[in-house]
């Protein structure tokens, strides 16, 4: 850890970069007087947008990047080509101990791919997954993979499961998180090979996780569960769908309080409450989604992030880095592993 | 088909049968006035409910059954020990002419693996796919397969696609259905082999189809899409989780409407507008899923259904038979397989 938090930002990453990574670390400023923040980016357009704010720009360090990776960049090609890109740089930071996080929004599918490289997974992990978290009917909750890993097998579910649980504990400080692996029905016999494997690895082993066994895409947000465990493909759309969903919703109700003038005067009546539900059913209030099973702290902000969306983003690698979060999973994967390494070394 | 339009009823199928399959025969008796009911079900218990609708009776035939297919019954189960249940009887009714449509709300599994065993596929399906459709931003938008095929390959996909956009050619009155194929990403690079696969040929075959390739979970319901194509893995955690938000989106509409006082006045003045909502998210509106690939026609009414959402799964089922579904899609596989069959024949 560095000696005050230290924030990498990709400041060319999104479709609205520099201005947001600027003005979304001006925000987060505010909100995290101890952190600090090293900007990687072009000097020429970025240096003007910190000289407007001297007070972001007293805790800030600039650094000149002349490269940055597309959005339309293949994660093999960054990995070839991108050594000299914002996003490239700012990930070698936190290797290099300069930074305690590094915070991109830009491409998804680079930005894991130069992390993995850069960063290497922990012992006891195969491959890292990405998380986010969003509200549900008791709060919130975590679901993961959201699209890193498109096919998995039942060891890479049970470390998501574990990655999961110990991010939902450290992070969002619940005790024993509840743990459902998603699938089309909640009896033994259903799913594919992989979830009815991983069920019964995750049956069978002691963790500081409750596993509920099998849910189904209804259960992700009414808190039956704390932590959905997927792969990145069924993940990916059961997030994207549930978004959808949510602003098919909102636009009916926008269409109902248009219905009859009995409805506008109600509509105003109730905007104060509305706008609160607006908010929250705001995604950017869940932006962030995490890069679990680095070692390191990779945050990806979502492309389409505004300045509150992206200080949101920072705000959940500043929760990660004082929680502890990479100790915590260090420590249970360790705990976990052993028997099945010695297993294979005694093989080998 | 039956000389009167014939529905046959499996009457000892859901949570609350045989009640609300003959009330919701009753309500679908006034709909559609000149349809028959053939109830496959225990005497002792649906009798009595039928001598207090005469109107009903009158245009019903009631055939008694000893057996009924359990929630929990194995669908392979099932195709051993269920031939005199009411399940099996009401689909071989479609098999033998007597009826020309069949509707469960009892075990999805055992429906199917019965309709499959009984009405057999015709040419050019491999596997038959369940089909559901429900609302979207410019109006109604169908998905298929929601859970028949937990795992699909490039052919049972593109025949996805093919039967998906004939049902809502012939049964919702789409002229040129367009239909996406449910990915991670647009770019041609994303998803699993399958996906990648099934894209190239639905790119490369004619149909009378708009194929627009990939398209992500937030695709489904904003309209971009008729049709959506995903494996049944995949699109039952996409339906559930649609159903999971929408019910989140009304409860936080609930609780912001006991917000305060003047949010509680709004309510009173919007009330009949948010009925009409809630009227639009209802679930029991878009109740019916469709089995699609079957020489006959097989609606699962959901198993919780009560009368209002088993009459509308019978209004699907009548709306097949009336718009010749069963023929056209014979006709268009016909179309579409010969030289695949021709070719498979010069190899035999």
């Amino acid at each position: 850890m560095a000696e005050r938090l230290t924030v990498a930002l990709d400041a060319m990453g999104g479709d609205a970069a520099p201005d947001i990574v600027v003005q979304g670390a001006e925000i987060a400023r505010e909100r995290f007087p101890g952190a600090r923040y090293l900007f990687f980016g072009d000097e020429a357009e970025v240096k003007p947008l910190l000289d407007r704010l001297p007070a972001l720009a007293a805790v800030s360090e600039l650094r000149h990047t002349s490269d940055r990776i597309s959005g339309e960049t293949k994660p093999s090609a960054a990995l070839r080509t991108g050594r000299s890109s914002s996003m490239w740089m700012a990930i070698e930071a936190v290797q290099q101990g300069e930074a305690d996080a590094v915070v991109s929004a830009g491409n998804t599918g680079a930005l894991m791919a130069i992390s993995k490289f850069i960063l290497r997974m922990p012992k006891g992990v195969d491959r890292p997954a990405i998380a986010g978290f969003f509200p549900s009917q008791r709060g919130e909750t975590v679901m993961l993979d959201l699209g890193a890993n498109i096919e998995c097998d039942a060891e890479n579910l049970v470390q998501f499961a574990v990655m999961g649980s110990i991010f939902a504990r450290s992070v969002l400080g619940m005790e024993r998180p509840r743990v459902g692996l998603l699938n089309v029905g909640a009896e033994e016999m259903k799913g594919n090979g992989a979830v009815r494997a991983a069920a019964g690895i995750l049956r069978s082993i002691d963790l500081p996780l409750e596993f509920v066994g099998f849910i189904e895409g209804n259960d992700i947000m009414s808190g039956a569960v704390d932590v959905t465990v997927t792969d990145g493909f069924t993940g990916n759309v059961a997030l994207k769908s549930a978004e959808g969903t949510s602003r098919l919703c909102m636009e009916f109700l926008r269409q109902t309080f248009h219905h009859s003038l009995m409805a506008k005067m109600g509509y105003l009546l109730a905007k104060p409450a509305l706008s609160k539900l607006r908010q929250r059913l705001d995604p950017r209030r869940y932006n962030g989604a995490v890069f679990l099973g680095l070692n390191g702290v990779t945050v990806k902000s979502h492309g389409a992030s505004d300045a509150y969306a992206f200080a949101n983003a920072i705000g959940v690698a500043v929760d990660m880095v004082q929680h502890g979060f990479l100790g915590s999973i260090r420590e249970e994967l360790e705990h976990l592993s052993p028997p099945d390494d010695d297993a294979k070394a005694a093989h080998a």
